[in-house]
């Protein structure tokens, strides 16, 4: 069975996102009023081909790979691939 | 009126993403076989302030800053902010 997965890594409150800040103050210079607290995290899409277990798999690579654990929380969407 | 903005921007298809061609080889490399297709897109979470036509401001920001409307594709959901 393959199923598409969705990741999103996102940065624990408190840790500083520098790219987030750039891009706020730039909006800002460029006109847009009213725009804060903008964060850039990653949104990660993948086919996984398994037979079962698909959950602890993709807890595994998030832990080991695709994440930073320290910095980093993660949570993620499975769903079937539609077939083509 | 305060809005949670999530933005996502991704690849448009067939364009090239090197760091998820990486990733899909380190991941295969740690022992996950059957994954594929790895991209690795932006979510970009924000917070707007906007009495009308939030929509507009934010299809606004996306084309001018947020995504490069040549090689990338956005889209985005709007709520409003729960109030704390």
């Amino acid at each position: 069975m393959v199923y598409d997965v969705k990741v999103y890594v996102t940065w624990k409150e408190g840790v500083l996102d520098p790219q987030g800040a750039a891009v706020t103050s730039s909006l800002n210079k460029l006109g847009f009023d009213g725009v804060e607290d903008v964060r850039i995290s990653k949104m990660i899409t993948l086919k996984v081909e398994a037979t079962e277990n698909v959950e602890e798999k993709v807890t595994a690579m998030c832990e080991k790979l695709l994440a930073n654990p320290v910095i980093e929380d993660y949570t993620f969407e499975i769903e079937e691939a539609v077939r083509t």
